[in-house]
């Protein structure tokens, strides 16, 4: 069911040190920051040749990159994100085999304007999965 | 400077059940568990398309994976790593400009049989980072 490794986000305490550091002591291919009102952050992706980073920053009071970043004050890996063919279809046949989606369980549209879905950190390991349809 | 995403490693409480998740839940393509004794782990590598998840479980009782879970015991997402070309080239350049690496600062040769090092958390907003040269 799933596919690509869409991209691995990360909760960072400052954007623009966070992105400066994969630019130069990285040395990797750094986007422009992206406000995701919907979501609550702001976001820049970073590009590597076979995936994206995605640094996340909170954007508003009750963003949930807010909470997490109480308490990782350092910054840490918030979840990855993997490729779908049919997001209901995925959903569908995660939730038959009693894996939780949070939310509503409806797709909103994430940060390339494609339908995701969060997956209960719980039921996997402890790391929140995103899926997004492709 | 960093090349591919080599891998997202994913420390586990039970690798069967974590490996069979992804497997059958998730429909992932879901190798052999390999015992890593030099690093205190056995490992399960997950083929995606563009790149892998390393399922990690503790081997031996001073595993680095140990102390993890007993502060994770749901198990997390416990590094990711980067491809570099060379990496005491990488691990020189990335010194003089005050990151900190972690051990004696020698590469050691990793899961996949190629020299790897790790860089502290701290100076990478809370992230893990191993490199692996290709």
């Amino acid at each position: 069911m799933i596919g690509r490794l869409n991209h691995v986000a990360i909760a960072v305490p400052d954007l623009t040190a966070a992105a400066e550091q994969y630019r130069t002591t990285l040395g990797a291919k750094v986007g422009a920051p992206q406000d995701e009102p919907d979501h609550g952050v702001t976001v820049i992706f970073i590009e590597l040749p076979n995936t994206k980073i995605e640094l996340l920053y909170p954007m508003g009071d009750d963003s949930p990159i807010k909470s997490f970043l109480d308490k990782n004050p350092s910054g840490g890996i918030h979840h990855m994100c993997f490729e779908v063919d049919d997001i209901l279809a995925a959903r569908d046949q995660l939730k038959a085999q009693g894996a939780r989606v949070l939310g509503s369980g409806e797709p909103k549209i994430g940060a390339h304007g494609k339908p995701v879905l969060f997956l209960h950190p719980k039921d996997f390991n402890g790391t929140l999965i995103e899926l997004e349809q492709i």
